[in-house]
């Protein structure tokens, strides 16, 4: 317990490239006080995600950017420690988006009450939450495996990645996964169930990948960018079709992208191939949100999907875990345990 | 009338870029005779499309390659001289796939027989054929057009193009067509009814595009590549959508391509906007064959739906026809009377 002070981290300037620890400033602030319809939220996790990468830029992204000096956004895990509004109750346990900080205020938008009896609340972050969903949509809907597939996603022992290749297993699709290092790929195999792991640091990378693609690849996740594409690319069978989460590796590289230029290449293989490349956001799918929940529920009370959390405590030490994340450091759904 | 002659357009190498005539063969045969089960057919029409380009290539494609000192591949119209074959007799008049040569026989398969009183007969390979199916299909499936959504189409008094914007129209979007030259533009706005067309010759051509797309562009019908990709790609909305049916410009060019790599800023849009990029080949739709004749069909009584045929004579003009209409010297749906 930090006691009457709200301790934030900030955006304190906008990175080139890979954040550094410097592009975030810690702050410690009075805890502020609700008004009448207001709530009181003590943060208990805080979620790590790619996309946040995104917010640090002023560019034009699927959402507003973090301003300088604003608290950096996200979503959090809450429990109510004082209600002004009819429909909360102190002691409650909610999912909110109350960003890089251990105290928030609300109006009560936008806030799920969480059950800490039906799951542990933090995989209301996870598997169960924002990356589970983009997992379980992105694949259903646009990347609609069919038995005897096979589907290929990188970050396979991460949050979304390892819900991929799962959900592909569950309808009857073969799952390939990429990982960097061999403790993740034996994750990935052995807890995973994955068909295969490829270690994407593993000099013969592409070769690998390619034996473990006998019959070509029909669906590629994509949430990681970078070198993977160009291993995956070759393999695509016709009509494949590739959901666009998140892109890791160019969240951090910085333009002009010296040549050569590979979109005549692309762009000749989506005709000749008849491929679908698709990006989206999780939140175009919010009509399916009720069925993840209960299918997603009853797979991982049959045993048949698991996940894995990477839990770091203290808020203090979020810019650090959140730049590993971007590095491939985390192993499993990242999340800081906040006080 | 040829006589006793069969004129062939033979693959005499493959070419490197933009096709020379050198690279075609014409040659003169005994016309075949038909065994049992068999058709004699006289060509009428020739078909000449963007997509035989990548049929002169030896590289995987979605076909196919002809091979060298084989006819060229081509939708043609065609009667029939003789008729060994219960289902046909001599004077019907076909759909059939018999390539670059005046006279051609068939077994019966794959032939679609035309009404010479329900439109003219050559319509058969362009509006009411694979170029107006191209563009019905595409539009429709991938497209999605809705009302006051922003269309953009290039080559847009060609073939496709022509009934890309038209269809546009009639489901109530906005159609901006991109056109090579004044005469070209201004049959698009006031022939074809679209509500804009941009030169794409025009030294200020992406700044005019942008002009006629105050609301940005939701879908853009890819039937070129090229340079008109550049202009196009910074205006698309949200959830556009980029059915791709052709490459005409990329054809012709040789790889490596020279940097930047657009790749990443492509893949990086394709995120942040939530865009589909689609490739496509009209067969993968041939379900919806009979809607499209029975539509269509109607549309063009209607006066909905106009179209322009580009017709040469003769089939030694083939060659030098089909370099031109891969440079945009056509003026609609190039097609060839052969005899």
């Amino acid at each position: 317990m930090s006691g009457s002070i709200n301790k934030r981290v900030l955006l304190a300037r906008r990175p080139e490239g890979l954040p550094k620890p410097s592009d975030f400033r810690l702050e410690e602030v009075t805890i502020p006080a609700p008004k009448e319809g207001e709530l009181l939220l003590r943060i208990l996790f805080l979620s790590l995600d790619p996309y946040m990468r995104g917010r640090m830029d002023a560019g034009e992204s699927y959402a507003a950017p973090v301003e300088i000096g604003e608290v950096m956004d996200g979503g959090t895990v809450a429990e109510v420690v004082v209600s002004r509004h009819k429909d909360f109750v102190k002691g409650e346990i909610l999912l909110s988006y109350s960003g890089w900080q251990s105290y928030a205020l609300s109006d009560g938008q936008g806030l799920r009450k969480l059950d800490p009896a039906a799951a542990p609340v933090s995989t209301a972050l996870g598997v169960l939450g924002m990356p589970g969903f983009t997992a379980y949509a992105g694949l259903l809907t646009i990347g609609r495996p069919k038995p005897g597939e096979t589907v290929v996603v990188a970050a396979a022992s991460g949050a979304v990645g390892s819900a991929v290749g799962q959900i592909a297993k569950i309808k009857g699709a073969r799952a390939v996964g990429i990982a960097g290092g061999l403790a993740k790929c034996a994750f990935v195999l052995e807890n995973l169930g994955f068909d295969a792991a490829i270690d994407r640091r593993a000099p013969d990378f592409a070769r690998r990948l390619k034996e473990a693609c006998p019959k070509g690849i029909d669906i590629y996740f994509e949430n990681v960018g970078g070198a993977v594409w160009d291993a995956v690319f070759p393999l695509l069978n016709d009509f494949a079709r590739i959901p666009v989460c998140g892109l890791i590796a160019d969240y951090n590289m910085s333009a002009p992208f010296p040549g050569p230029d590979r979109l005549p290449v692309v762009m000749d293989q989506v005709l000749t191939k008849s491929l679908t490349i698709r990006g989206f956001i999780q939140r175009e799918f919010a009509d399916q949100r009720p069925a993840f929940y209960s299918e997603m529920s009853q797979w991982i009370r049959g045993g048949r999907l698991r996940y894995r959390e990477d839990v770091v405590d203290g808020l203090d030490n979020a810019p650090d875990a959140f730049i590993g994340l971007l590095q491939g450091r985390n192993f499993g759904k990242l999340v800081v345990r906040v006080l």
